[in-house]
């Protein structure tokens, strides 16, 4: 007995929405990908002016505002995913486990140095 | 019997794979949304100079890279998400269900004018 | 006698080099856009993971890394302005004039509970 | 007789501006980097979901709206360059001699094959 999984019924709603709508035609990846990047930077500007302190102390408002910005990311990453063909979770386990060859635990633990030095990638 | 989800199962991946580097400290939320943007900027690289139309017709090697950032925008969301206490599947279904009071199907089927006027949320 | 401005002198160095190498067919505004938005993610990076303090206390190295990028941004700028007609210095003095009015000094002096409430616009 | 340029000028303006409020103490060089991305993204989401043939025929408050945004990057870039006592122009000049190192006329003119496959810096 199949079950389908949480992101796979999130992903059959977005679909139904968009084909409701007959949006798919906009869908392309190259503007996909530039929804997501726009979305992204939508949800660092609930952070922008603050300090790291503040960041962590957020009202409720602000955080509905958060909810709103990261699912907006979240589903424009399935429909990208979905329009090439790209299996999001699976993709997301091997990027890992390339992160922890390229960070094995014995040189990168608590190390704050390499970790400024090291470029961005901290996961 | 409960059953944890796939998505589940992937956060508890990083947060050991975190735990095992010490990196909490440096995941304050203003920190990691920074870091999905940047993220989700690398992966707008790939489309970079493209038509639609090579968007649509991308080679092995850029679908790798391609998965490779999409992965690291869905780790990030993951991890901003789990500092917050959000719940990242229920926010994206809140999120859709908002959306469709904004663009209701009989005002905006196949609609591509309105689809360019109103702003960007397509979903 | 008229005078060439910096700027100008600017403008004309970017558009030979373009020129030369034939790549004006690839600076459709779009694409210009993106690349100013990659541009701008990249200089973010350099401040990835720092906190406030340590953004003004940067190494020579990273300095540098951070004119490049500065620089990348400005170019595109300067190259988007000129396709699209647009005068960069008139746009940037215009919008200060705005912002003067929507940020009166007498209500916004050293408020920074209103700085941190009012949206982005910071200037 | 010195003779003061108009983006020094410009500065001049903005940095008024700027300690009139009192809002200098918001600018360390992390949260400005952060506004430019910001403000780059908001600038790039006047492209979003358009072809680049639109992008090219844009009708006039579109244009308004774009000069606005361009406007915010550049004003941005230069409180940025301030902070870190960085020459703009200089910058931008001399990262045109580096880029016209790495791609040589006899090799790059005309070859968007080439272009393609490069990263991201055409200029």
């Amino acid at each position: 007995m199949s079950r389908i999984s949480e992101l796979e019924k999130l992903k059959e709603k977005i679909l139904k929405f968009r084909n409701e709508r007959d949006w798919a035609q906009y869908h392309d990846p190259k503007n996909l990908a530039e929804a997501i990047s726009i979305e992204a930077s939508e949800l660092l500007e609930n952070f922008l002016w603050k300090t790291k302190e503040e960041s962590r102390n957020l009202d409720k408002e602000k955080i509905q505002d958060i909810k709103d910005e990261i699912a907006d990311v979240l589903i424009y990453l399935i429909v990208l995913s979905e329009e090439l063909d790209i299996d999001l979770i699976k993709s997301a386990e091997e990027k890992l486990k390339k992160n922890g060859k390229k960070y094995p635990v014995d040189k990168f633990k608590g190390r704050s140095k390499k970790y400024d030095e090291s470029k961005k990638n901290k996961l």
